[in-house]
C-alpha cells in the first residue's frame, strides 16, 4: 500500500450545522486576567514520564521523557524538557555562584550572573538530544511504548546566551589550548571534555530558554549550548572551564558515553548527534478511528546542520515518498515534516527516512544493529517503524 | 553622543578566578526528577502586569501585559502571553463545542475537537498584538512604566494549526462571499469582519502555542490566528464564522478599534499591525551601574512582513546607527536586534527605529500625534525615547 501524496482533506466530515444559537459560555461572564496562565482542565494533561532506574539507592539519577506524541510544533514547551540527571538537580542561588574559566589561560577569570549580564547575547532555536536517546529501539524487542517514551529524550528550544567565544578571548586562549574539560556543579560534578574547534564558533553560555531564564533542571542559573552535540556536553550548572592541550578522560566520558562497536573496537569522542526522524502522528498506541484521509506528521532533526529531506513509507520501507517540509528549516533544530495519506483499512508499516544537508540518511535498523555490539545504547538513529493492524492500531515493531 | 559600532565586549569585568574548590550543591544529591518543572525560586518571579479598568462592575474586562523587559527572545512563554477580555475567560470544554461556518457557504458545517484533528495543520511563529498595544504613550504626558507596562500588549509564539482555507473549502465559499463575521463563544460574544482576501492564505485555526494545547486565555480549544492582523481579530473561543458579502459592521468594530483622525474623519476595518520596535535592554526603570561597555538589544515586528532593518540612536535622533539583526528573520514576527554601546557617562536618549521589507518605517510621536486626534489609543507605533540621566537611571520620555 502506497502513499498518495496530493490527496485531499476535504470530506474528513465537516456535520451538518446546527441553527448557530450561542453556548452556555456566553451567557455569564468569564474568569477575570491572571497573573500566569496555566493549561485548560479540559486538555489532557501534559507530563513527562519519570524513569527512575535506581530508586531510593540513588534517587537524584534518572530520566524524564518529553511526550513528543501530545506535542505540535518545534518548540517544547519548558517545563516538559526532557532531563537527564547523575545525581539530581542542584538548587543554585546565583548570588554564591561563578562560572571559572582556568587552566591553559593568560587570566585565570570567574564570571558571576550580575557580569554576565553586561555581555551581548544571541539567540538561537535548536535540540538538545540525549546521547541515549532511543535506546529502547536498541533492544533485541520491541517495546510496546508511545513515541515520547522510545525518543522522548530530546527537545527543542529557543536559547539566549552569551557566546562562549567572547568570555575565553577575555581569558586569553594559550596557543596550546585545543580541548576545555566543562565541570557542572551538579553532585555528580557531571565533567566533559569539549574541544575548542571546529564548532566553537557556536558555543553558547545559554542563560535562558523560551525566553525565560533556565529552569533548575535545565542548569539555572547557565548552561552550555553546543548545538548538535551530545546531550551530556551540554553541562548544566556550569562552575568552570578548565582549557587544556587535550582531553581530560573523565569518568562520565570513559565509563560512559563511548561507542562499543561489534568489532569489539570502541569509538570515543562521538559528538555529534546523527540524523533522525520520527512519525509522531500517528504513533505507537494510538488508534485511527476508522478508514480515510490522515496527514501523517512528525519530526526530523540532524547535529550536522538543516534537514534535507525526509521521505515516508508506508509498507515497511519498500517504496518512499517525499513529505513538505516546515519552512524555513534550521539548523541543528527541529524540523516538522507532514505527508497527507489514504488509509484504505488494511496494515501497514509507517516508517520516515531523514536525510540533512551534508548527505546523512538515516540506516535501517539492521544497518545499525551490524554496526555495533550488543548492549550499546547511544547514538541509535535508525529508522523507526510504526505497524499499523486491521483493527486501526499503531505499535512499535521492528522492520 | 553617538554610537560606537563594533566596540568589542572585552573588559567588562571577569574577576581573578579563586582556587577552584567546589560548590556546596557538589556534596550532597539534588532533587529527582519530576513530571513538570517549575521557575526556580532564586530567579525573580515571572508574572503579568493586570489592569482590570471597571473593578467589581465587570471583572472580566480588562488587560495583562508580558513583561517585555524580563524576557529575552522571540518566544514568549505561554503562561506570560498578553491577555485582552472583553467579558472574561470561558471555560470551554470541548465535549460540547464546535465551530460552524454558515451563511455564504454551500454545505453549513460543524467542526468539533475530533474532527479538526483530523485536518493537516502547519506551524508558524509570530506575533499577536492588541490594537491598543503602547496606548500610554498617546498619553498628552510621558508615563513612568518600565517597557512591558508601555509596550507589552504583544506576544509572539510558534502557533499551530489548521488552514482556514480547508475548513471554508469544504463548506464551500460561494462567489459572492467577500468577508467573514468571526464570534467568539465568550460572554461579550467578541465579534469582528475579516476579509477573506488578501491575506485569507495565511490564516489558520490554531489549537496549539509553543507546542502545547492552547491556553484558556488564549483561546482553548481553538482561536484564529491572521498574521500580522489587530489582536483582536485574532478572535479566541471561535464559534463561528458566517460568509458574507461585506463586513457586519459589529459593535467591537463600530465603537471600539475605529481610528479617529485629527481632521475629523475616522478610517475603519485598520487591520494591519505598523512597524515598531522598542529597547528593551536597557529600558525605563532600570539603572546603568556604572560607565562602560553596554548591548543595546530589543524587539522589532510589523505587520506587513519582515523586519529589513533597526536603526539605533543614542542622542534622540540626531545620528543613527544599523544594529545587527537575528537571522533569520521571520515573517510577521519578532525580530531581535542589538548594537555595542560604550556609556560615557553623560545624559542619552536612546531609540529605535524599525524598518520593515515593504519600506514601511516608524514614525516620531510628533509625527504620529499630528495624523491622529487627540484620545485615538489604537495603532500607537511611534519611536521609543528612553532618557538616560548621568546617573544611570532610565525613563519614558517623549522625544
Amino acid at each position: 500500500m502506497g502513499l498518495q501524496a496530493g490527496a485531499l482533506a476535504a470530506g474528513l466530515g465537516g456535520a451538518p450545522a446546527q441553527a448557530a444559537s450561542g453556548f452556555p459560555w456566553q451567557q455569564v461572564p468569564g474568569a477575570p486576567v491572571r497573573l500566569t496562565g496555566e493549561p485548560s482542565p479540559f486538555a489532557p494533561p501534559l507530563r513527562r514520564t519519570l524513569l527512575q532506574g535506581y530508586g531510593a539507592i540513588a534517587p537524584g539519577t534518572g530520566s524524564s521523557w518529553t511526550p513528543l506524541e501530545q506535542l505540535r510544533g518545534t518548540i517544547t514547551p519548558a517545563y516538559l524538557h526532557f532531563e537527564r540527571h547523575h545525581n539530581g538537580v542542584p538548587a543554585i542561588d546565583p548570588a554564591h555562584f561563578n562560572l571559572v574559566i582556568h587552566g591553559l589561560v593568560n587570566r585565570p577569570l570567574a564570571f558571576d550572573l550580575e557580569t554576565l549580564h553586561r555581555y551581548p547575547m544571541v539567540t538561537r532555536q535548536g535540540f538538545i538530544e540525549c546521547a541515549g536517546n532511543s535506546l529502547p529501539n536498541s533492544f533485541p524487542e520491541p517495546q510496546a511504548k508511545p513515541c515520547g517514551l522510545i525518543h522522548g529524550l530530546i527537545s527543542c528550544s529557543e536559547w539566549t546566551g552569551v557566546p562562549l567565544g567572547l568570555l575565553l578571548e577575555e581569558a586569553g586562549v594559550q596557543a596550546g589550548a585545543q580541548w576545555m574539560l566543562a565541570e557542572g556543579a551538579d553532585a555528580a560534578s557531571m565533567s566533559r571534555s569539549i574541544p575548542l574547534y571546529p564548532r566553537g564558533d557556536d558555543m553558547l553560555l545559554a542563560l535562558y530558554q523560551n525566553g525565560e531564564p533556565l529552569r533548575p533542571e535545565q542548569g539555572y542559573p547557565w548552561r552550555l549550548f553546543l548545538p548538535g552535540y551530545e546531550g551530556n556536553m551540554n553541562v548544566k550548572w556550569l562552575r568552570r572551564l578548565k582549557l587544556s592541550a587535550g582531553p581530560t578522560h573523565t569518568r562520565d566520558e570513559t565509563s560512559r558515553y563511548t561507542d562499543l562497536l561489534r568489532d569489539g573496537r570502541a569509538e570515543q569522542f562521538t559528538f555529534v548527534m546523527g540524523v533522525k526522524s520520527v512519525i509522531t502522528r500517528p504513533s505507537g498506541g494510538m488508534r485511527l478511528a476508522a478508514r480515510g484521509f490522515y496527514e501523517l506528521s512528525g519530526l526530523a532533526w540532524s547535529g550536522s546542520g538543516r534537514i534535507a529531506c525526509v521521505e515516508v513509507s508506508a509498507d515497511g520501507g519498500a517504496s518512499w515518498t517525499e513529505a513538505a517540509l516546515q519552512s524555513p528549516a534550521q539548523d541543528r533544530s527541529f524540523t516538522l515534516f507532514s505527508i497527507p495519506w489514504h488509509w484504505d483499512g488494511s496494515p501497514a508499516r509507517l516508517q520516515s527516512r531523514a536525510t540533512d544537508e551534508q548527505g546523512n540518511t538515516q540506516p535501517t535498523r539492521a544497518q545499525w544493529t551490524q554496526r555495533y555490539a550488543p548492549g550499546q545504547r547511544y547514538h541509535y538513529n535508525a529508522i523507526q517503524t510504526w505497524a499499523l493492524d486491521a483493527g486501526g492500531n499503531l505499535s512499535n515493531v521492528y522492520a
